[in-house]
């Protein structure tokens, strides 16, 4: 199904550069070129007038039959997916995020990645507890409801597993930005500043550390320092207006804004003040960075400046063969907010600012759009993020020369997507 | 289930103090008093230190068993809701969103209102088509592909109901914000600036007008002017990033900022271009306000400045029997960004003002907070919002004294409610 005009008459060059000034009216970066059309007109025979079919002739299901509402039945495929051979069990794996399939700045809750260690922790919510002891003055334990009396915030933040991109620290490995990047999601969370309940238990001049433990089967530890749960780290309970999903913590998380993932405990049973880190496995065998020489970085805790085209992308080829393109992407930083991205469409030899387009938060998914004329040949696609520290995201082979091939996690490298002229895409690399 | 700690020593008192400038950090204003504290110390005998409960013993389900997610089952009770007497059928009907158990500035997906006036359009987004023809140089019908291909933007709005709170304007009637405030959502919308589409099309110098058409059974029909269709209204098919949900007009609606709702049309089939407005049923016989004179106000399209507390509210009941207390509510203008919101514990004899909380869009839902020490004596409790203009909301004797009570459209007058000393709430008139 093309989506060519017959292109005849000075109506096409006339609507034609209306539509790109248009264009830029809306802070596009249109490029004048000998494009095609994007609509087909009428007087075209192949062009049908708006059909009547069903929906339009008989009553539809009538209001609050579906009380939860659920998406279309014609979008069955954008669901979360898991790699089957990537993980011994179900329980302990992932699922990632089907970011091909979306746009715009929010992730929807029922399309947030999965990184489980234990399967889901099924909380009933009258029997939730929180405790907060170790060096603290008044040793506390929470319900939900005491927690929910506490002032809240609403903040939008990223959430990455470190092992995010992880297989392609040695090559070009998995065909679909859903299993190259898909371990992130952005929603806006409610909760409470963390450091609001640690001054209700009174921290002591020695407490220097907490360990945050979940109530799932695994009982995942990790340690936390006192400076990062003081500044931003929230205790949150919502997501995108309503209670935590199962999957994501329900009904209380800890929300660590642009640290990795795994310290982002979900389903938050107890939280230790100590005086220094307590070394368990997801801060030691795992989740620590093992470099070329044998030794290993500890503590690596931010996630840095990162982005990735969603569309076009593997799982997602253009459906035109030339004309008129929108690149659609994603550009996140755990130091703050998204200065701007570069796209290149030539490998990284040639670059051009993209639009950001919706809200640009700090330590949140920033959407960003390059529209160009697409003549049709082949095109190495890439984007670059840069945060508002100056950072420049890096080539991947950049980071393997500090960093070598050893480590699965924080590799936030350059991606890499070959676009061919029958607009199906791979997953390359180039040097 | 009560909150108190026993309330013994100087830990205590450190502790309130810790907490209460803690509130301050976070925004908020805290009244200081003799409040209870919001946590159980461990020492006292009736506060459990955590539990060691089946979730933390067996595994759970494993990653995607749920492909697309959705609410724990202990928040079944969170749904759209309907008012069965309210309308003689289900498909030609309302459901209200929960606004009461939400928080934050974003509605998920699944419990936006509903508003059907035959039933959902289950649409094939292959045998989808928008036709723009009228006073056009060049009439065009798109596919959904076609207008994927256009540049995205991304805003939060919100979509208000002409008639939310209709039933109010002859006395408190209905009682929960569920159902007198709930003919509401805002969610990020990604869509297409209707200029852009006319652009394509080429509007003639004459064109003044827009019809909208749906492609549901009812063919609903709104009339646009073209100020408002360049201004900012866009051609949308994404909400909170994934595709419109089918009751939300899948796969493309109208977002028409700021005005009445059933201008929003879903299942957008055909925009005609005309040179005047159509006085189709939905514009005269509805959606018009009759005045106590018999003459009725037409084209009254933009939803003025509101705001609603939605915690505490009648169906949200006070859970404790004093002390610190957060009061949660929303505010919106349809003709701008909210500049504040003032709330008062007294039926509007003192007013204080509220703290707004995560972003501050413009035409959006905006989150509000207002914290205080509750001594248990019963409250009258109102909000009312001041937007961008200047302007701020009236109380409803001050609408009914301009508009009569003839009208069920644009009640945007204070809502008030009364807080017993039991923590029951109930929808309450002050004059």
């Amino acid at each position: 199904m093309g989506n060519e005009t017959d292109g005849r008459g000075g109506g096409g060059i006339a609507s034609r550069r209306g539509f790109l000034k248009a264009g830029l009216a809306a802070g596009g970066a249109a490029l004048a070129g000998g494009g095609t059309a994007l609509a087909r007109e009428i007087g075209n025979p192949d062009n049908l007038p708006p059909n009547v079919p069903d929906w339009s002739r008989y009553l539809g299901d009538g209001v609050a039959v579906r009380a939860y509402g659920k998406p279309s039945q014609y979008e069955g495929h954008v669901i979360r997916r898991d790699v089957e051979w990537l993980t011994a069990s179900r329980e302990s794996s992932v699922s990632f995020t089907p970011i091909h399939e979306l746009d715009g700045p929010i992730t929807p809750n029922g399309l947030c990645f999965e990184r489980h260690h234990g399967g889901i922790a099924e909380i009933d919510p009258r029997d939730y507890r929180l405790i907060v002891h170790g060096l603290v003055e008044k040793p506390l334990v929470f319900t939900l409801e005491d927690l929910k009396r506490f002032p809240r915030v609403n903040h939008a933040y990223f959430c990455e597993c470190a092992a995010n991109s992880g297989m392609e620290w040695r090559g070009a490995q998995l065909n679909g930005c859903q299993f190259t990047h898909g371990m992130i999601h952005s929603v806006m969370y409610t909760g409470i500043p963390l450091r609001n309940i640690l001054a209700e238990a009174g921290v002591k001049p020695n407490g220097k550390w907490l360990l945050l433990e979940g109530a799932d089967a695994a009982g995942m530890t990790r340690s936390v320092p006192i400076e990062k749960a003081l500044d931003d780290v929230l205790i949150a309970y919502r997501m995108n207006g309503e209670m935590l999903r199962p999957e994501n913590g329900y009904p209380v998380r800890a929300v660590v804004p642009g640290w990795e993932a795994n310290m982002w405990v979900k389903w938050l049973r107890r939280i230790e003040i100590g005086d220094q880190p307590w070394y368990h496995r997801e801060e030691t065998s795992k989740y620590t960075d093992l470099l070329e020489d044998g030794s290993a970085r500890k503590f690596t805790f931010v996630m840095d400046a990162k982005s990735v085209i969603t569309s076009p992308s593997p799982q997602m080829p253009l459906n035109h063969p030339r004309g008129f393109t929108v690149i659609s992407g994603l550009a996140w930083s755990g130091r703050g907010k998204i200065a701007g991205v570069d796209v290149s469409i030539d490998g990284g030899r040639n670059w051009r600012r993209a639009r950001l387009d919706g809200p640009v938060w700090n330590k949140a998914l920033t959407r960003f759009y390059f529209e160009f004329d697409w003549d049709g040949s082949p095109l190495l696609l890439q984007s670059r993020a840069i945060d508002e520290t100056g950072y420049v995201q890096p080539t991947k082979d950049e980071l393997r020369k500090v960093r070598g091939v050893n480590s699965i996690y924080h590799n936030n490298g350059i991606q890499t997507w070959h676009v061919m002229s029958s607009g199906e895409v791979e997953n390359v690399e180039v040097s």
